[in-house]
Formats: C-alpha cells, structure tokens, sequence
C-alpha cells in the first residue's frame, strides 16, 4: 500500500452508518475523523476514541487540507445542508455518500457544483438500531456496497470509495443512479413498506393474535421495528420508484384477492413468489475482473457487469 | 404421572408436524405410533425407530383398542378421507388435529358425526422444511399452542390435548375455532401472502436488484421459500377471514400509496406498523391459574383468558 491508498476519510455524520465506517475505517487503516451535529453523539465517538467533532467548518477545512474522502453519512433531508458547507470549504475534495437512495443525491451534488469529485455509494447494510452505541466495525464485513458508475464519474474519486469499501470487508456492486434507486425499491423500500402494513394487521388481531404469532409474522415484520423517521428518511425520497413498484404489489395483491373470492386460488401468487425467493436463493455473485478503472468504457463495463450480478472484490 | 395420564397417541400423517409430535411424544414417555401414506415417509419413520404404518384400516383398529388420543396431521384437503375412516373403525377415540385452520376441521369432524370427542389444536411452529427427514422432536419447545375451547368441548379430550401439548414444551393458549381462523389470516396468512409478493417484486428487479438485497428482502421473504403447495394448503382454506384482512391491506397500502404521491408521506402506515411491531414485542404471555377444568364455566373462562393473551403452563 501506498500513502495514497490509505489517504485520509472524514465521514460526515456519525450514526449507525457513518459511524460503523469511521470505526472500520480506522480498522483497516485510514487516517479517519468525523463530524456529528448532536454534541451526545459526538461525544459518545470521542469516548471510544474517536476523532470527532461538531464543528462542520473547523472538520471541513482540516478535510480540504487533507484531500480527505469526504463521506456524507446524514439522512437525505440533511445532505443539502452540508453540501452547501462542502461547496464553501472543501470543493476540490473527492465526495460520497452512503445515502439509501442515489439520484437524489447526485441531483443534490450537482445543485452545488460538486459533481466532477463526486461518486454515489450505499452500502447494503444495517441494523434495526441507530446512533453512535449501535455501530460496529464489522457492519460492512461480506455486506454488498452499491458503487456509482455513472457517465462522467472520474476514475480517481471511484477508485478511493471503491477501495475504502473493500477495506471495509465488503464486495462491490458497480449500478447507476437510477438502476441504484429501482432495484432497491423492489429488496429494500418495499420490504420496509410491507413489514408495516403487516405489523398494523397483526396488532389490529389484539392480544390473541399477537399471542399466536410466531416465526413468519416476526420475520415478515421485523424492520417495521425501525425508528419511524429513519424509514420515512429512507423511504420517502424514493418515492417515484418505490410508488412504481407498490402498485405492482397492490395490483398483485387484488389479482390474489379476487382468484381467492372467485375460485378459492391463490396458486399464480404462491407460484411468483416461490419462484422468486428461489431465485434469490440460487443468485450467483461471480467476480468481475479484467475490467481497468479509467481505461476504454470501463464506466460502461463495470455497469453492465453489475446489472448481470457481478461484484468487484479487489481492484 | 398416572398411566391414564400417558395414554397411547396415534398421529395421522408423519410429515413436518405430525413426524416431529410422533418423536416429541414418544420422548414425552406416550406410548406413540403413527400412519403415513407414503410408503418412503413411513419407511424412513420405521429407519428411526418409530412405529409407522401405511394401513390406515389397522392403525385406525389398533388406536381403538388402545384408547388412543388421534392426532390429524394431514394438509386440510387430506381431513374429511381420514375421518370418514375414523367414523367406521375408531369412532369413540378421542381426537384432535394439528392442521393450520380450525373452522373448517371442527365442521368436518360434524359432518362426520365425531364432534363429541373433539377438541381441536394448533402448534404455532413449522419451517420451511417438510416431510420426515425435517422432523424435530423440540420443534414444539416454547412454542404457542392453540387448543379448542369451544362450546360443548368435553373436559376428557380436552384433558389429554392439553397436557401433550404442554409435554411437548409448549405453552397452551386456549382459543375458539373462528377466533383462532382470524387471528392466524393475520398473523400467519397474511404473512405468507405478502412474503409472496414481495419475493415476486424482488425477483422482477432481474440479478441487479437480487445483489443489492440485504436483510430485510431476506427476512421479508424467508417464507416464500415453502413449498407452493403446502402455503396453499395453510392459507386457502381460510379463504373468508384472510380475504378479509387482505381486503385491509391492500387498502392500507392504497392509502400510503396515495400520500406517497400527493405529499411525499408514508407517514401513516409507518407509524402504525411502528406500533404494531412495539406491541408485538412488548406482548405479555401472563399465566392462567386457578380455572379448573370441567367445573362451571371453564370454557368461557379460558376462552376469555385466552382473547387477554393468558398461556396454559400446567395443568
């Protein structure tokens, strides 16, 4: 390794996320400190060691002389705000984010000015818990980390997000923005829009019901534990696409609805899902390799390797 | 323990359940045998030691001469074949079931004229395994196990029910048979249904969206990996009360749908299924003490016992 390759990451926001890659961070290496807004949360990461601290523009300028990786690690409502300190205090430095969704935050990126140093990223990772006490260095160990590979991202920016989440033990998914955002509409948004709707029919049965539920209700709704705001931040900036994809379900459901009213069925359901989970069961996560960052249409090859299911797991 | 108190069991279908309420009871000290219809289940029984047959006429013959407690551990389109057999050959034993719905059993066993040594049951456990080699003589540990108290049940049968299910490691939660049929659309058929849907969303997202689903797609759809015709076999039969919470459903996530797209807000159906989850895991399974069996309004006591979220620990 080369100085350059573990050069500094300053992670903005110290929560679940950010604060579990400062800690894997530091692990593998990186010289790494932090910004949190709450004075609690940033004094619990200082406790256990770690370098952070609630001054945005004091934790900006030492990142600008430091060319340090910026990492935004806030909800969506809060990345505005802090991109508009980076755009006056660190706009050379290189950008990612770990945001749940990816086309809102390179619209966001792009409103300030900052998209030549910026690559998207969201690892694939969490907990039903939040905040500084809930983070783990190991959070992103055999995790898939989303990687941007959008027309114009530069090699130089993708190659350190790229290596500081395979330091982080997890194996990288080259997608595009708005590939990024449908895909997980369908495994990750859904999931929670469903668990919800589950959780409410369940405790509408009352004691009786929930004093019967066993491993499918507590499976079906275990992310419905999730701290309301953190699914809203999540969810609802996701809306065309999530919008898109729950209406397929809808429209699936009354299709199941009606063949069980008109003829007691619902085999066509059952018979999607199963193949479904089979599917996801069977998924093969093969290697992409032989594709050079920065060389010929590398942008174009890592994207369609990774809508065929390939990873990176080292550069 | 009397002798009476271990009386002889025989289980009707040695699949998932009934195979693992053969071992269970066998390990409890019941003197237990079985039949199975196929001859590859009831022979891979025998390999384990258990006393499995394929006659059902001699199984029946044999269970009348012993008094023993009749367990139906058949899918529910198998019911009404098994006990037109128990009306011509065992038709004084007592008898209940293990099968996921409990209005369409108890109206079979009438039609059969076998109401009065009735008493019906269902072990809230399973996986998504099946046949003899998935068998589990702990399946059964710590799990919830509903036992008819309907009227006009008889405290003998009910007597025997209860206290295999407890031997089993169980807890007893005493319920009737359409409450029971409503709280299992909720809390395990809706499940089941929505893990469908969701893994067919999934799927449709092709490998990109596969490889980016992390816990919650897998946990949302762990039970979409049953077998079709084993989910069709749970849920259909209780067609009237799962249509009627899928009705809700459907409308609850037309309604986030709706403000999703007018305001941007899943904030309904998130905080409903917030406290929905909270409720769930915050349920208190309080002990039932001091209703005796069979003196005074037993059933109506433990019917209403049950509807609080009372259990059964002991007899």
């Amino acid at each position: 390794m080369t100085l350059d390759q573990r050069a500094a990451v300053c992670v903005l926001g110290t929560g679940l996320i950010g604060g579990s890659l400062l800690r894997a961070a530091v692990a593998a290496g990186y010289p790494a400190f932090g910004y949190n807004r709450s004075d609690s949360g940033a004094e619990a990461a200082r406790r256990d060691g770690f370098d952070v601290s609630t001054d945005l523009p004091a934790v900006l300028r030492r990142a600008a002389a430091a060319d340090a990786l910026l990492v935004l690690a806030v909800p969506m409502p809060a990345v505005g705000r802090i991109l508009a300190e980076i755009a006056a205090l660190a706009p050379t430095c290189p950008i990612t984010d770990v945001v749940s969704i990816k086309r809102p935050v390179a619209d966001a990126v792009r409103e300030h000015g900052l998209e030549a140093n910026f690559v998207g990223g969201h690892p694939m990772t969490g907990t039903a818990e939040s905040g500084w006490t809930a983070t783990d260095p190991e959070l992103f160990r055999d995790a898939v980390w989303a990687v941007g590979v959008d027309e114009g991202t530069r090699v130089e920016p993708w190659t350190r997000v790229t290596r500081l989440a395979l330091d982080c033990g997890s194996v990288v998914v080259p997608v595009r923005a708005d590939e990024h955002d449908r895909a997980v509409a369908r495994i990750s948004h859904l999931p929670h829009v469903l668990a919800e709707a589950l959780a409410a029919a369940g405790a509408e049965g009352g004691a009786l019901a929930l004093g019967l539920a066993a491993g499918s209700f507590r499976d079906g709704t275990r992310v419905a534990g999730t701290a309301p705001d953190l699914v809203r931040a999540i969810c609802e900036p996701n809306a065309a696409a999530l919008g898109q994809v729950l209406d397929e379900t809808i429209a699936a459901l009354r299709a199941a609805r009606e063949t069980l009213r008109t003829d007691g069925s619902l085999g066509e359901l059952v018979e999607a899902g199963y193949r479904g989970r089979t599917a996801y069961e069977e998924r093969v996560r093969w290697d992409i390799t032989g594709i050079e960052p920065g060389v010929g249409d590398w942008l174009g090859e890592l994207h369609r390797a990774g809508q065929r299911g390939g990873v990176l797991r080292a550069l």
